[in-house]
C-alpha cells in the first residue's frame, strides 16, 4: 500500500536510482565506468561529527545511531572511502567518543580514516580536522572536501563537481532551494517582513575548499566567529575574499536531525538493497518454472530477479553483486539445501557492510507435504546470523487448481519481497507459510 | 538496534509524547481533561490538497499516497476532525481528485468534511477554500486555520494557540528556527552573502487569520499574487496591514514531501501505536505468570504491557483504549482461544483509523507439545483481516532449564514487540516460533 510512484529523494521521478549507484559501486568496483567523473588532483575530506547530545540531553548523538546494523556515520565514511580519488578521512569526534569512533572504523574496516578529538563548537572541530592534514608536508591536500556526518547520502558525482569547482574558484558549496518562505520577526515576535524565496538559497554540505585557503581563513577568524559562526563559505569569503561557487545538490543531501529522519535513512538504504535479488534453481525444470513464475510475480513489486541454476562458473559472480538470494527446492524438505549458498556468501565476506538475505522457497507437490524440522532451520539460520545473513524460509502448500495457484504465487512473491525489504534481525530462522 | 534515545521529533527529549497525544486523544476521548486548551469561538479549516504531482510527472499526488492503510490527506483531517471546537473542513483538491477524496472522505468516514475543486495555483485554491464557507452567513467562521494536507502531525496546543492569537491580532502563524544557512547567489552562480542565521525564521503551517481579513486580503490581491505568491501572511500584512503573530512549532510540523518523508512519518505512527498493549491471561495462574515475565521483558524495549484476565466488566474497556492485544494460551495448541477478542474488536469497530494488532502466545509446557493447526490459525487470521484486525501466532518451545527460559522470554519479548510495531500486514496468520 505504499505509494511507489511518489517524488523520490533524488529528483530522479521514477526510482531513487542514485542511491542505488552509491550502494552499487561498491558491488561493482570491477566494472568501474572509466568515463566516470575522477578528480585529478589530492584531495581529503574533513567530517566533524562533534556532537556529543549534550545540547539537547541525549545519550546518544545522531552519528552514532544504528540502523540495518551499522551506525549512520559508517555510511557517510563509505560514501567518502569508495570514492578511489579521496586520499585521507579525517572524522573530527568529541574526546569522550573516540573510542567509540576508532571501534567503529575496526569493526567496519575502514581504511582510510583517522579519528582527532575536536574543539567545543562546530568551528572549532573543523579547525582542528583541518590542522591534522597539516601534520606532514607530503598529507597535505590541494583540496579538502568538508561534509556533515549526518548526511550519507552524497554521490560521487557532486563531491566531484564540489572538488574540482573549488579548485578552480577557491571554494565550492552545495545548495537547495528553499522549502519554506524565510521571514524575519520583530523583538515582540510578530512578521516583519518576508523574504521573496526565488532569490535565497539554503547552504547545505558538501563544501569544498583550497586547502590553502580555508586553513588561512580560521588561521585569521576571531573568537567570535569559533564560538558562534556556522558558515565556512562565509569565512573564505569574509577572510580570503573568495566568493564560492555554488552547486545546486539533490534532496538526499538532507541532514539526519530528528528520529523521524533516521526512519528515513534506513527506508533509503532498504529501498537500494531491495532492487533485485538471485534465484539459484539447482537446474530442476520444476524449480526453474517456478522460478520463473515468481519472477513474473516479483516484477509487479518492482523487483528484478535474476535466475541461476547454481553458483558455479559465471552464476557465482552474483555472490559479489547481489545482496538477496532466494533458494528453490522442489519436494525437499531438508534445510540442509541452504547450505551452499550461506556458506558461499559466509566466505565471500560480502556482508561487513549491510546484511545479506536468503529466502528458502520450498514446494512440495506431493499431496501429502513433507515437513520441515523447523528446529533444523532455525540452527542453521542462527549459525549464518552472526556473519550478517539473514536466512528465512517460505513453504509452499500444494496448488489443486490454478486459481489457488496464482493466489499462493502472488502471496510467496509478497512475502519475499517483504523479508527481502525488512530484513528484519527478529524473523531470522522463521519458517513461514504462503 | 534503532536508537532509541535520539532526539525526537517532538523537541521532546525522551519519546516522542506528543504524536502519541495526538492520537491516543481518539482512544481518550472519554476522560477528555477539561483543563485543556479550548477556543470558544468558531473556528473552521482550510486544507489546500490541490497538487496533482503534475510539476513532478507523478501519478499519485503525495496527499493521497498510503501509509498503514490509510492515505496522507485523511491524516492530517483526522488531527483537526478530533477537535471539538474544529466546526468545518474544507479540503480543496484538483478537479480529477474530487471524486477520490469524495471516496476516502466516506470510506475513513470524515465527518466534518466537505471537497471543493480547487484553482490552478496554491493561492487560487485557497481562495476556493475560503469562499466556500462564505455560501451561508450561518456558516462564517470567525477564525480560518489554514494548513498543509502534507503536514499530518499538528497537536490540538498549536491550533489553539493559532486559532486564539489569530482572533488577537488578525493572523497567527508557525515559525521554525531555520535548520540551513540562509544564502543569496549571484545571478552568475556565486555565494553573494550570508544571512545571519538567528535573525531568521522558516515560516510553516499551520497559520490562523481573522475570516474577514484573509478574504479581504484574497480579493484585494493581484494577479500576480494569485500566480506567483505562496505566503497567506505576507498577502495580510500587504493588504491589510496585519503583522501576524509569530508562534514557534514543534519539528513534527514538517511537510511530506518526499519518499522518504512518507517512511518517516509512517515510523511516527507506529511509534506512537505500540508504546502499549493489552495482554488476556484468561485467568489462569500459568498465564498470568508469563504474562508477568513478558511485562518486564517488553519494558526493556520500551513497552507498557497491562495484564487483565479477561474483557469482561472494567477490563473490557480497553478494547476502547489500547491497539494492541496479547492472548496467552497454555497448553492449548486449539486457535479459537484468539476468537473471543477478535470478534470484540470487529464489533468495536475501532479499526477503522489504524489495524489493531492481536497476537496469540502459545506456550506448551508439555514434553511433546501440540501441534496447532496452521492452516485453522490463518482462516481465523484471515477473516479478521478485512476488519483491519491483524492477527499473528507465536509458539513457544518448552524450555527445560532456566537460562533456555530467559532467552525464550527475551525472544518472544522482541517478537511481540516487533509484530506489534511493523503492522506488517503479509505475516498476518503466520505462527512463528520463539
Amino acid at each position: 500500500t505504499t505509494c511507489l510512484d511518489m517524488q523520490n529523494d533524488t529528483d530522479n521521478q521514477v526510482r531513487p536510482t542514485k542511491p542505488a549507484t552509491f550502494l552499487a559501486c561498491e558491488a561493482e568496483k570491477s566494472v568501474r565506468n572509466l568515463a566516470e567523473p575522477s578528480v585529478h588532483f589530492s584531495v581529503s575530506v574533513v567530517l566533524p561529527a562533534g556532537g556529543t547530545g549534550e545540547r539537547t540531553g541525549l545519550q546518544t548523538p545522531k552519528q552514532f545511531c544504528y540502523f540495518l546494523g551499522r551506525p549512520l556515520i559508517s555510511y557517510t565514511i563509505q560514501a567518502f572511502e569508495r570514492l578511489p580519488w579521496v586520499q585521507n578521512i579525517v572524522v573530527v569526534v568529541a574526546k569522550e567518543n573516540m573510542e567509540p569512533m576508532t571501534d567503529i572504523v575496526q569493526r567496519f574496516q575502514h581504511r582510510k580514516v583517522r579519528a582527532v578529538p575536536g574543539g567545543s563548537t562546530r568551528h572549532r572541530s573543523i579547525y582542528e580536522g583541518l590542522r591534522a592534514l597539516d601534520r606532514e608536508a607530503t598529507e597535505r591536500p590541494k583540496v579538502v572536501i568538508i561534509h556533515d556526518a549526518v548526511r550519507p547520502f552524497v554521490e560521487e558525482e557532486l563531491v566531484c563537481k564540489i572538488a574540482t569547482e573549488a579548485e578552480k574558484h577557491g571554494a565550492a558549496g552545495a545548495i537547495r532551494p528553499l522549502v519554506s518562505t524565510v521571514i524575519a520577526a520583530t523583538s515582540d515576535g510578530f512578521l516583519d517582513h518576508s523574504l521573496e524565496r526565488a532569490k535565497y538559497r539554503a547552504s547545505e554540505m558538501p563544501q569544498g575548499f583550497k586547502y590553502d585557503a580555508i586553513l588561512q581563513a580560521y588561521h585569521r577568524c576571531t573568537e567570535s566567529d569559533f564560538e558562534f559562526g556556522t558558515e565556512c563559505l562565509h569565512l573564505v569569503l569574509q577572510y580570503c575574499g573568495i566568493n564560492a561557487r555554488l552547486i545546486e545538490g539533490p534532496p538526499a543531501l538532507w541532514k539526519v536531525t530528528y528520529k523521524r529522519d533516521l526512519a528515513a535513512a534506513e527506508s533509503i538504504v532498504k529501498d537500494s538493497l531491495s532492487r533485485s535479488a538471485c534465484i539459484i534453481t539447482d537446474g530442476s525444470s520444476q524449480a526453474a518454472a517456478l522460478a520463473e513464475d515468481l519472477q513474473k510475480a516479483v516484477a509487479t513489486l518492482e523487483m528484478k530477479l535474476d535466475i541461476i541454476p547454481d553458483l558455479d562458473g559465471d552464476s557465482g559472480r552474483c555472490l559479489f553483486q547481489e545482496w538477496n538470494f532466494i533458494q528453490v527446492s522442489i519436494n525437499r524438505a531438508d534445510p540442509t539445501a541452504v547450505r551452499p549458498i550461506c556458506a558461499a556468501l559466509e566466505e565471500s565476506d560480502r556482508a561487513l557492510l549491510h546484511p545479506l538475505v536468503v529466502v528458502w522457497v520450498c514446494l512440495s507437490t506431493a499431496d501429502e507435504p513433507s515437513v520441515t524440522a523447523p528446529e533444523a532451520f532455525m540452527d542453521l539460520a542462527s549459525a549464518a546470523r552472526p556473519r550478517n545473513v539473514f536466512l528465512y524460509g517460505i513453504q509452499l502448500r500444494p496448488w489443486t487448481d490454478p486459481a489457488r495457484r496464482q493466489k499462493a504465487l502472488s502471496k510467496l512473491a509478497e512475502m519475499t519481497s517483504a523479508l527481502i525489504r525488512e530484513r528484519s534481525p527478529v524473523l531470522v530462522g522463521q519458517m513461514l507459510r504462503a
